[in-house]
């Protein structure tokens, strides 16, 4: 039986459950529905559940790591404010899981859970300094500095998605206006082609075709027309990629990664929001640092649930 | 004979020059004019020979640490680029003072410096993690990450002062324009107070009488000015302190610090400037890191030369 742990990565609609190895091999993994509105305690117990099943069948892990959204209280287990799961803030998810499983439990952001897989999996731990953020419905992050996760005084650390790029601009799911997350979240980037769209009768041909076999407006739709030569879409893509460019140097500036990493579902765009994002880099002054930055979008997309996993072995040495 | 270096901060117009215990005492301080124009071999040869009068004094110090504004090649021990010292971008200080004292010689960017000092012999070294920055004719920053000053990958780490606060914004000497330097830096302020004296000239009533007493427009100025009820100097403080409270909080909510340290001039307009950025930090949404962040300003002026002879002092260890 090799050295594992179990990773749990809860999102808004579904939480991805896995048996990871200490080697970051995932030998087993499900998926259920959150069910937010249900309550914290009844997710818990629909996951334990899931767990206990598979330690019937002889999984043995020696950790648990819970990836969550919103403003973790890494040290004391708990979730303190989550705009995305009404009900869950405040909930004590590390004294519940280790009730319910006998197992020692680690509560850390998503984000930082996707960084972590995602730095330990693909970059190899070789770089130093990470920047990742991941680009979903919201817009998170997660920092690594000299090989380590930085969680700051708070564990609040990372969260590039609600710094400023616009002051007084959109707003923000958070209270705020003008964050990064306004524009560069999934739902900031559907405002924004909403507005064009409405705005520009005449435009957006081929993103209105899609539109009208049925998909919903979506990152995705938005990229398969940009794809075909849509005007419209391509000029949602460039706002979005100059002002993630904006948000991204000011980090650079900050940090002086090795590298900075993009993970999610928005970040598979591609070329569409990594162009413009290259374009605000390279005509970027004053920039050493903006300049050695590596950008690279990361593959694995269940990147939270091993690095949940490997916070929990980590944080739990084995002699 | 105590544990010792030498630390010698090179300012646009003074250089201070100091020898410093490894406690942080300073027991001897010069400054000489930095005269940039006659080139950086003749600067390292007038520091040279104060350090040398010194020896033969019997100062014994076991390293040299040099700070100096720019982007610094720590590594190499070279000056990579300065805006503010014509001509002596590309100088390899390190080669240049081991060379003519025969002594281990650090080179670092002047911030980060100021900011090891005030952390050293200050905060005593116990926030783990620390945000500083310089208010002087530019802005400049310091990181501290656990405990260690934080230089990135390529030494680059900790430049607030070219993070962009408005997208498009006022001209900042890097080249870019809306940097929080373009500001919050003096000659960013200056900019916004003349323009705003040209702008309403029956206003700024007893700001214009002290400059008609004689004195040129300074932020020392605008502090008198405010403090003694002049409506003008005082938007152009609040002004300087909202956009400087959304840069810091943009840097905060990435590093989630224990404490944000104002040094420099500028840090001296007291409640003027700190007034409005902790009505920023006040007001900021998803505040969990703002709110926890302790911020203060540094009172030794000195910290330069502290903080380059500390870096000198920790990357030579004695046995």
């Amino acid at each position: 039986m090799p050295d594992a742990a179990f990773g749990v990565d809860a999102g808004g609609t579904f939480t991805k459950i896995a048996f990871v190895t200490a080697r970051g091999k995932i030998l087993r993994m499900t998926q259920i529905p959150t069910r937010p509105q249900d309550g914290p305690a009844a997710f818990v117990g629909r996951v334990a559940e899931v767990l206990g099943a598979w330690r019937r069948e002889g999984l043995r892990a020696r950790a648990l790591g819970f990836g969550v959204a919103g403003d973790v209280d890494h040290e004391g287990g708990r979730l303190r404010v989550t705009p995305n799961l009404p009900g869950w803030s405040g909930f004590r998810f590390r004294d519940a899981f280790q009730k319910r499983l006998r197992l020692p439990t680690v509560v850390e952001n998503d984000a930082n859970c996707a960084v972590w897989g995602a730095y330990v999996t693909e970059l190899k731990r070789r770089p130093r300094t990470v920047i990742g953020v991941t680009l979903g419905t919201g817009v998170g992050g997660g920092l690594v500095v000299d090989g380590r996760l930085h969680r700051g005084a708070t564990g609040s650390a990372g969260e590039i998605g609600h710094t400023q790029v616009v002051i007084g601009g959109a707003p923000c799911h958070c209270g705020n206006r003008g964050c990064l997350e306004a524009y560069a979240g999934k739902y900031g980037i559907l405002r924004e082609a909403r507005r064009r769209l409405r705005a520009q009768p005449r435009r957006g041909r081929r993103l209105r075709a899609l539109m009208a076999q049925g998909g919903p407006l979506s990152p995705h739709l938005l990229k398969l027309a940009a794809d075909r030569g849509d005007g419209l879409a391509r000029e949602v893509w460039e706002r979005t990629g100059s002002l993630l460019g904006v948000g991204l140097c000011n980090a650079v500036l900050l940090l002086n990664p090795d590298a900075v990493l993009l993970l999610g579902g928005v970040s598979q765009a591609g070329r569409w929001i990594l162009g413009p994002i290259r374009r605000v880099f390279a005509g970027w002054s004053f920039g050493t640092s903006v300049r050695a930055a590596v950008l690279r979008c990361a593959l694995n997309a269940h990147g939270g649930c091993v690095g949940a996993a490997h916070l929990a072995l980590e944080e739990r040495p084995s002699r």
